[in-house]
Formats: C-alpha cells, sequence, structure tokens
C-alpha cells in the first residue's frame, strides 16, 4: 500500500487488512506484452509492500520464488479464455492460491479480492470460481468545480470538506491523495471516473483545451488503477472555446471543431474514457437552442469519439425547471421519459443515456423512473447518488446500499427481468431485447473529498465501498457489503463492532425514511440546500415539485383516469397498481394519489395517524443508534469514533425538527389529533 | 455644484434647480472666525458654480458687489441670536433676499431652502421666517461591509449597487463621489453618519485603530458638508484589537483600553461623531457575555466619549434570535422592552438608545414599538429604514414617506405627544417629562450605493430625500415633499411628470400593503433574503417571527387575557384597544389576535375575503401604475424611464406572485371561495 499520512484515514484499506496476503509468498506469472501495464506495475508495488511489512515474499516468477516456511504461494496468472475485461478466477489448494485474469485489471481486482478473503484464501482447498463484473462501465461522476461557486462551493452537493484534486481556482499541486482515493476505487472495482461537475462553468469548459493538461495529471494518476478518465463539457464549447458563431450539433465546422478538439485530447490522454454532458436542463445549453434534437447533440459528440474508443455519457436529467406553481398540467415526473422515448433507437453506439434512477431527484422514496424501461434500443446507465444530497448529507447516517439494493432488485415488466439487468446491458423483458452486444453501465455521484475520513461522515465510507461493490455485482445484499466492508475497515476489532455497524446502519433508511417527508412525497426539504424539514419550501416554486396540502388532503394525483397520466409511462402490471388507489404500495401512495388525511392505507393507519408514528419511531430510533453507537467508546479509532458520536448528536436534533415540522404541519392541515396524544404544535 | 460624471444620475440637484439661484448677486457676510470653515467653503463653491453657470455674481461681501442689472441680491448673515445648530432665517424684499444663521451649517442649509423656494424666493415680499431642525441628530447609517459577505455582499441589505465607499476589502480609491453625496445629504439636512454596518466583522472591526485613516479620509470629505462621522464598533474590540482577555465594559482595563483607543480616534478626527453599537443582538457580542446590564455596556463606551462630545448610538433590537418555534410564550415582540425599561435613568447622557419604529423589524405593518413612549429618562432616537429590506428592495415602489408619517404622527398617550415628540426630545406626556436638555433623534439606513441612480429604483431617491426632509422638520405632508422632490429632480418638466409622479407614488405605501403580508401579519417574505412570498417561510425558524395559521385561522394572540401580554407594554388607551378583538384597528388584527378566517372585520368583511379583494385590487394598482408611469416616455430623462419602467415590470410580477401564493394559501387552508369567484390554486 502507499504510505498514508496521519491526518488521514486508511477507510477500508488499513496496513492490517493486509496481514494474511503480507505472509505468502507471491509470484506474478503473465505474458510479457502486460509487463508494461501500470495497473501491474501497482499490482507489483502493493504486493511489495505488503509483503515488506508482513513478512512474505515477492517473486518474479515461479522459478525463482524463495518460499518459506509459513507461507503459502499466491500466484498471479494469465488466462485468456476470461474475455470480459477485468474478470479473474480465484482458486486454491492447501499449498497454492491462484488468481488468474486476461488483463491486468482483471489480476488488480483479483489482488483485492483476496484481501477481501483473508486468512480463509490460503491453505484450503477452494474449487475456481470466475467473477465478471455485471457492466463494463462502473463509473464515479465527481461534481468538482475548478473555481469555488459563488452558492455551491467547491464541490456541487459535496459535504466532505474539498475537492481531493481542484481548489480554488487550480489543479492541486500535491496530487499523492488522488492516487491514494483511485487505489481505494480500484479495490471495489470503479473503472471510470469524470473528473468535473456536469454544470460546467466557464473556468471548467476550458479543461478540454487550454486546461487539458490537468486533465492529462489526473488520467496519468487514475490510469494506474485501471481507470479511465472522462470530462464533464459544456455543449456551448464550439462558441465559447473555438470561437464559432453556433454550437449547432449538426453543423459541419462544429462536427469539425469537436472531432479535432476530441483528437487533441486523445493526443494527449490516449484511454481517455470520453465525455458526460448535462445539456438543456437547469439552466446548462444544449441542443434545444438549435432546434436539434437531443439525439442530435449525443451523436454529434458520438462521432468525435468513435474514432478513439470513447463514450458519451448523456444525461437525461432534463426538465421544465421554469415551471408555474399555479399549473397542475406540467408534470416533472413525465420529463425525461416524455422527452427521450421518442429518440429511443436514434443515439449512436457509443452514447450512453445516463438516467437517475427516479423520475425526480435522487429523493429517499420515488418509483423507479419508467425511463429505464423504455429505452429498448439504447444503451442506458443508471445514475445513483453516492453524496447524500437529500439523503442527510453525511450528516445522517443512512446506508445507502439498502435503497440502490431495492432499485436494482426492482422488476419493471411482469417478467424476471429487473433494474440491474437493465443496467447491466441484460435485459431482455418487454417487447424489443436490449441492444445486443451493447453494454450498460452504473453511475454514481462521489461523496468522497478532503475531508480527513474522505466521506465527511465516516460510516459514509461504507456507501462509497458498497457503490462498487454493487456496481460489480448487484446480486450482492446490502447486509453481506456491510459485514465485508468492516471487517476491512476495522480489522481484528473486537466482535461487538460489526454487530453495532450491523445495528446502526442497517434499517438506517428506513429510519431516515421515517423521521423525514412519508409515503413518497417529495422535496419537504429548506431550498437550495436541501438540509432539513421546509414543508412548503417547494411549494410555490419553479421547480416542479410539489405536494398541494391543503385542509383536505395531500399528495400528487399522477394518475391517466383524473391526474397527470405519469403512470401511464409504467409498463405492465405497474401502470395498473400505481393507477389503483387501492392497489397503490404506501410508501408511494402521496407520489400517485391525492388523498384526504384520514384515508386508511393497506397498512390499517390513516395518512395521518402513519405521519405521528413513524415520525415519533424514527426518531426514538436514532436515538437508540446513539446509544448503539456510544458502545464503541474504546473499541475503535477515537477520532472516528468522536465525529460519528458528534454527528450523531446532529442526526438527533435535526430528526427531532424533522418529526415535529411534520407533525405539526399535519396536524394544523388536518385538526386530526395523535391518537397516542404526543405533543403537536 | 460639482461636476457630475455622465454615467451618475444628480438626483435632485441637476444643475438647472440651480438655475433662479444662480441668476442673482450673492454676498456673504460672516465673521472672520467662520471664514476658516470648510461647510462655508462648500457654500461658496456653490456660489460659484451656480452664478457662473447662470450669469449672476458671487461677491465677497456688501461693499464689493458687483451688482448686475437683471438680479436682486442673496445675501447670507450672521445671526448670534440663532442658537439652534443649524436654523436659519429666510426673508426677502423686491431688492434683496437674506439668509442669516449662527453657523456654518444653518447659512448651507439656508442656501439650498433658497434653491428649494426657486425663483419666488427672489423679487417678492417675504416675512422673515426661521427653520430650527426639530433634532439635532438628523442621520444615516449605511450598511456597507469593507470585506465583501458571503451571503449579504458588500453592503447588508443593499439593492442599489456596490457601497459607496468600500469596494471589496477597500476604501475605494477615488472618492469624489462620497462627496457628491454628502452634498446630496446635506441639502436635505442631514448631519450625522455612521460609515459601516452595526453587523461589525474582524476586518471592519479594525476602522478604529488600523483601518483608522480610512475613517479620517471619510470624515474630511462629509465635514465640508457640516456631516460629523460615526463608526460602528465591535463590542468585543478590547479582546479582538487591544490584545486584552476580557471585554467587560466594567473592567478597569477594558475601561481604559476605551478611553486611549477613543482619545486617538479623535487625534484623528477632532469632529468625531461617536460609535454605533449592536450589542448582545443576532449573534453580535455585548455586555451580556459578562453579567453586565446594557447600561453598563453604553455606559463604558460614553464615558470614553465624553470629553470630547461623542454619542454612543446604542441600538435596542435585542432579542433572542434562536428562539423554539415550539414555544408559544416566548415573544419577540416584547424583547426590546422587556430588555431596557428596567435600565431607564441609567444611561450616560451621551448614550442615545436607538430604536426601531416597530417592535419586529422593519415591516410594511407593525404598531409602533412600546420601548418609544417607555423610556422617558433616556435620550431615545428612532430608527428608520430607508433602504427597502422588506417593502420592495427598490424594486417596488414603495413611496416610505407615507410611512413615516404615520409612525412620527402617532400618540402613544391619551395626550397630544407624538413619536415626532419623543424623537426630537420634546415629549411631556406620560407620568415623567423627558428629560430636559436632552436632545434625541431620527435616525435611518441609507438605501444609497454605488448604482448610476444612487438608490438603484429612481424614484426611491425620494425616500432618501423625505427622511432628511422628516428628520428635519416631521410635521411636513408626504405629499408636499414628494412635489418638493418632484419640482427639484425633474424641473421645468411637463405638469404631467409630477402629476403621475403623485399618481404613482401617493398611496403606493397602502397598495404594497394590499398584495403582502395582510393585516399586520408578519414575515411572510422568503427567509434570507426577504424578497417575495413565503407564507411559512419563517413559520418554523429561530428567529421568533410566526403567524400560527391552521386549519382554523391565524394570527398571533398577544393579549394580556390570554396571548403573550405583549398589549400591557401599551400606555392607555393603546394597551385596552390593542387587547381588544372589537377595538383592533383592522390593519393590525393578526398582529395582536388569533382568529378563525371567517372572523369579520370592523371594515365587515371576513378575514379570508379581505385577503383575497385586497390582493387582486393591489395587483389592479400596480397595473395602473405601470400604465400611469407609461405615460411620461419622452417626458422624462430616457434612461431614468427605462429604469422605472422596467423595474414596474417586475413590480407587477412580484405582485402577482404575492397575490397568487397568499390568495392560494388562505383558500387551501380555509377551504371558503373566493365571493367573487377568482382563480385560486
Amino acid at each position: 500500500m502507499t504510505a498514508t499520512p496521519a491526518m488521514e484515514h486508511p477507510a477500508w484499506l488499513p496496513p492490517a487488512a493486509f496481514e494474511a496476503v503480507g505472509r505468502q509468498t507471491i509470484e506474478i506469472d503473465v505474458p510479457r506484452s502486460l509487463g508494461d501495464s501500470p495497473v501491474l506495475a501497482s499490482l507489483r508495488r502493493e504486493i511489495e509492500v505488503a509483503t515488506r511489512e508482513y513478512g512474505g515474499a515477492a517473486s518474479p516468477g515461479p522459478a525463482g520464488a524463495d518460499r518459506r516456511d509459513q507461507s503459502t504461494t499466491l500466484r498471479f496468472e494469465f488466462d485468456d479464455s476470461l474475455r470480459v475485461p477485468g474478470s479473474y478466477t480465484l482458486a486454491s489448494t492447501p499449498a497454492i492460491t491462484i488468481v488468474a485474469a486476461g488483463d491486468a485489471n482483471g489480476l488488480l481486482y483479483g489482488w483485492f479480492a483476496v484481501v477481501r478473503v483473508g486468512e480463509s484464501a490460503f491453505g484450503e482447498n477452494r474449487p475456481a470460481q470466475t467473477f465478471i463484473p455485471a457492466t463494463g462501465t462502473r463509473m464515479l461522476d465527481h461534481w468538482y468545480n475548478v473555481d469555488v461557486h459563488p452558492v455551491l462551493g467547491q464541490v456541487e452537493r459535496g459535504y466532505s470538506g474539498g475537492a481531493l484534486w481542484f481548489e480554488a481556482g487550480h489543479l492541486r499541486d500535491e496530487l499523492s491523495r488522488v492516487g491514494r482515493y483511485a487505489r481505494l476505487l480500484a479495490s471495489v472495482g470503479i473503472n471510470h471516473v469524470c473528473v468535473n461537475n456536469v454544470n460546467v462553468h466557464p473556468t471548467e469548459t476550458t479543461l478540454l483545451t487550454t486546461r487539458l493538461d490537468w486533465v492529462v495529471r489526473l488520467a496519468d494518476i487514475f490510469r494506474a488503477w485501471g481507470i479511465a478518465t472522462h470530462v464533464a463539457v459544456n455543449f456551448e464549447s464550439p462558441v465559447a472555446l473555438g470561437g464559432l458563431t453556433t454550437s449547432d450539433p449538426c453543423d459541419a465546422g462544429v462536427r469539425a471543431w469537436w472531432a479535432e478538439t476530441t483528437r487533441r485530447v486523445y493526443d494527449a490522454i490516449p484511454d481517455f474514457g470520453g465525455y458526460v454532458v448535462k445539456a438543456d436542463s437547469e439552466g446548462q445549453p444544449g441542443p434545444f437552442a438549435y432546434g436539434r434534437s437531443h439525439a442530435d447533440g449525443a451523436n454529434c459528440l458520438a462521432a468525435a469519439l468513435a474514432p478513439f474508443g470513447g463514450t458519451v455519457h448523456w444525461r437525461a436529467f432534463v426538465y421544465n425547471h421554469r415551471q408555474d406553481w399555479r399549473d397542475r398540467h406540467t408534470d416533472r415526473a413525465r420529463a425525461a421519459y416524455d422527452h427521450f422515448t421518442p429518440l429511443d433507437g436514434q443515439f449512436a453506439d457509443n452514447v450512453m443515456l445516463q438516467v437517475k434512477f427516479g423520475p425526480l431527484d435522487f429523493q429517499v422514496r420515488e418509483p423507479l423512473s419508467p425511463l429505464l424501461a423504455a429505452m429498448p434500443r439504447t444503451r442506458v446507465g443508471i445514475e445513483l447518488q453516492v453524496t447524500q444530497e437529500y439523503t442527510g448529507q453525511q450528516r445522517h447516517i443512512y446506508y445507502l446500499p439498502e435503497q440502490w439494493h431495492e432499485v436494482l432488485d426492482w422488476r419493471p415488466w411482469a417478467g424476471d427481468d429487473t433494474i440491474a439487468d437493465i443496467a447491466t446491458g441484460s435485459a431482455r423483458a418487454g417487447e424489443v431485447p436490449s441492444r445486443p452486444g451493447l453494454d450498460a453501465g452504473i453511475i454514481g455521484v462521489s461523496n468522497a473529498g478532503a475531508d480527513e475520513f474522505w466521506t465527511g461522515h465516516p460510516l459514509a465510507q461504507a456507501n462509497l465501498y458498497g457503490f462498487g461493490r454493487l456496481a460489480w455485482d448487484p446480486s450482492l445484499r446490502p447486509a453481506a457489503i456491510l459485514d465485508e466492508w468492516s471487517s476491512l475497515t476495522f480489522p481484528g476489532a473486537d466482535p461487538l463492532v460489526p454487530r453495532t455497524l450491523r445495528s446502526v446502519m442497517l434499517g438506517s433508511r428506513q429510519i431516515y425514511e421515517d423521521y423525514t417527508a412519508p409515503l413518497g412525497v417529495c422535496f419537504m426539504v429548506t431550498p437550495g440546500v436541501h438540509y432539513g424539514p421546509s414543508v412548503d419550501g417547494y411549494e410555490y416554486s419553479p421547480w416542479g415539485t410539489y405536494h398541494f396540502a391543503d385542509r383536505d388532503g395531500i399528495g400528487v394525483d399522477r394518475t391517466r383516469a383524473t391526474g397527470s397520466g405519469y403512470t401511464g409511462q409504467y409498463h405492465r402490471p405497474w401502470t395498473d397498481i400505481y393507477e389503483s388507489l387501492a392497489g397503490c404500495p404506501d410508501e408511494l401512495l402521496l407520489f400517485f394519489h391525492h388523498v384526504p388525511y384520514d384515508h386508511v392505507l393497506r397498512g390499517g393507519k390513516t395518512v395521518v395517524q402513519h405521519v405521528y408514528d413513524t415520525h415519533f419511531a424514527g426518531v426514538a430510533a436514532v436515538e437508540r443508534m446513539r446509544a448503539n453507537w456510544r458502545g464503541l467508546a474504546g473499541l475503535v479509532d477515537a477520532a472516528l469514533f468522536a465525529r460519528v458520536d458528534e454527528l450523531l448528536d446532529e442526526q438527533v436534533r435535526c430528526a427531532g425538527e424533522w418529526r415535529d415540522q411534520l407533525t405539526t404541519y399535519f396536524w394544523r392541515h388536518s385538526g386530526i389529533p395523535d391518537a397516542q396524544g404526543r405533543p403537536l404544535y
């Protein structure tokens, strides 16, 4: 491992996590052609450091092995039958453990797999098992600004200190931490990063040209860990950078400008990943200005990237953010589907449509985006948010793999195909099969920053870890991921540590939902910052985010019969389930229906009593969380303990504020008292 | 007049306003002792420029007068019977007009009085009339920051571009505009300014010591126009600047530090005005930290200033801004009275307690602060807000003299004494007479900035003008002030101009009230920025600003019988009038009482129908304002016309937003439809 400065937490790769593997005699047996790979160089350094620390031995190959008594052999082998990039096979006998792969990334992933398995990877018979990533695009976007934005700061929606590589208008001079970050990402299988915010401001626009040397430096670092570098670009770059009079994607001059600019990028970064684009959204420019479609826009950039194997990540987050709250016909939830489904089949092969998991914006609870299952002839990547914009901003414990597991496991058709199948390009449901041979992807918005613990809240490291693991294998269970993470992060800890982490983190998503916005009602957050309650904060806003509460009831009618018709964007059975007041799942009731406060839920309670009960229960659960955590005093690193402890005080305070404001709001509107007589204001 | 750069509007002193006076032969006959006065030098320059422009003559004294045929004589004379500083006498015969005063300021004020009178000041018989300022403290505070504050900017609550003298961390190099500003202020009688924000941040704290040279430069400029300069100080200066371990106002070392620091200020600025202090308020430090009273705090600074004749302006805006919205016992409106009345009689002679006109914070409609009439043994200054924080932010037309006239004319006792009598130190009502011989004051928060039109909205110049005129003479009527201002600002204009200005500006306060928060309910504004509606924006906040709306009713019960008891802070008859649901004036009903939506007002309508009617009427009135203004196209300066025109569009838009959000909120809560069936959402 790379040395970790005293002030930086090692996350899930502390030295002790390498103890078992570090005791072995380790050989690498690969073709000469692979020997030049910077990834293999990283692997060799990993082996060197671990064996030096724990008394094993690194050996150039099987011939010169310096076998020691207490060790078995760990051998890395080339196996060209493993064709999927990054895949690897793990097998062992009492004498030898073998990691085989068809590329350097696979060998590196195998190394970290052995670290995860730990002691039991050695000296036992283990039949060969091959691990194949579910998707070739396991990507983290970084909403890092170069300049500090006057409102949103250095990192848009960042809650972990500054950016890891930009600072106050510049690339940081000292980038060694970026290497350590890349290593953390590689250890969980991440193989793509985008280095700047999707909202591309003027300075960031120039990353494509005059500041390309910064991207080169970052790409050099990420390359050593098998990670391709992407840049978020400004759709108006031909005008802004090229001095053209138009950025019309169908203009020959514009297309030539993109082609030439992209060629220069590849001259500097031969393995450059491609572009990320937020177009015609929340003030960003896009093809609509020229009367062109988003397929025209995406394909223009795709054509420039195609000769070099690059990809355009084109975000589907397109909606009218200047909506009139008086207008009940326009429904923001409909927007992405309405915009993009007519374009299915028109996108180039190297365009990936990047779709947020829900139709709104990373809420605690929304239905799955119907667009995900409506683009059979398009590569669709799913976008998840690792940074906790609406989910507690790394001040609240919210174990995101619980939500992602639900997301990935959801079945948009009557058959067995899941969202994970779509995001990995293997869905076969619906009338048209997925586009054959075209991989899809799982993309997250990183929660990492310059904070000592990387993620602000130390336990939010598990979200970063879990994102990588789920992107590799969406079938993994949240609890299993948590145990993996906690055994790596707290190696050799008292058994109370993993037990407490389970008690504190599993179920944390439900608890957060309990004390915040209920029953699928969205956006009851403080406008702008999105932290803490403001029940009516978005009710009269232009952002298209309403709940329409009055003295009689609350919720958004999105039915075909009487509402916005959004339910019609779903396949059967969901289109009917959501349409039906009786059939709609309780947790999404107010997303789909406007109901009276005394409407009785499937669970048997009235809406308003459900609000009272979940909010009081949610805060009580956070108080138990805090008490449980306090049982770990002395059993984990003191600084980490203190940080979590302090944040739990804030979580208890903030949860209480949510409870009191929400219950009071429902009480004042409905006039229906709490059946249990608890305090309302 | 000083030359005005092309890009800067001359406000109410355009060259043409000096035409009548500029045609005269002007003499100054004053004692040699006055001849050194920088104010007199300013007056001489005024005379020189005006006579050069319009063909009159400036003459050193009666002997050497170079009389011209077409002119009468305007003579400035010394009259030591006029003892009140700044007062002057005006008299004329067909041959001569005489301005007599006992000091240079009086002569200068007389000059501008002659300008205001214009043509008819000359060649007519006019019996001598003496003009005496109602108060010696006619002051403007400037909430200017040195550093640009990350949230509040260069000017806290400033809507007129940047500050006139600070810019991005520094004093501006070019200060000639400050001189032109000082001249505008002098022309309406302002004689004190505070140069920095009452919220004193670290950089601003050093204006007292290491950055004192900046204050010296500003004081030099203001001095030439008879204006004393004040500085807002940080109560913790002894610690922050002096390196002391305490700022306890009763500590001998602290008192010595203030004495010595103040002596150095007076060494540099012999006519320095004194300090302005916001203590123990909204996060500012204060004496409470040391277990001391606000009298202890104020008197400590007063002792340092007394040897030099300086004054402490001690703000009474002290309240708990970390209130719990769940707590209905604490009432922010009570706070200033509760804090300060026990201290009456304890303040030093050179302390002026600076009291906002209302108990909350410059709302469109609040009752008058009961503290104003509850400190008979204290010098009380009234604080008004010229900058339109809650009154449209210089994007809406809101002619503030209409509100100030109401304020100053209000009678807090059963007798004839008014708020103006208190603010000018002449009130005799109540059981205890006002402290004899101690002047009080009228203080405004300036609306001027670096904007081309000084005040953002060109018509907001009338508020700055009107503030000065009312501070000099609180008995002036808003309509008369408006006519004065418009004849100076638009000299020789088509008669449609003053007529239109009357139609647009008179009544504008009522119109603004109609489309914003109704019936004395306060703070339905967007939190933080305070512009535009957010009905529940402060309802769950720590700022102590609630309306307690629920499905049954709205308003704050501040009665003695069942509420916070705030009504008990008033004298008779108000204490009973406000207490009584039947007697309370409609426009303050929701400030004092919580009532059902169908409560019938004294005016005969229900609360909810009143809300509907006033909001629809208010927006219609703004549309008429705009139409009337448009009749002036071609009759006033094109840039000014365009600016007002554009802002009226914004006012119409914003008023519509207020109407729709407020009426919808009341409709959704009450369920009572509009009797006229207008659209609610």
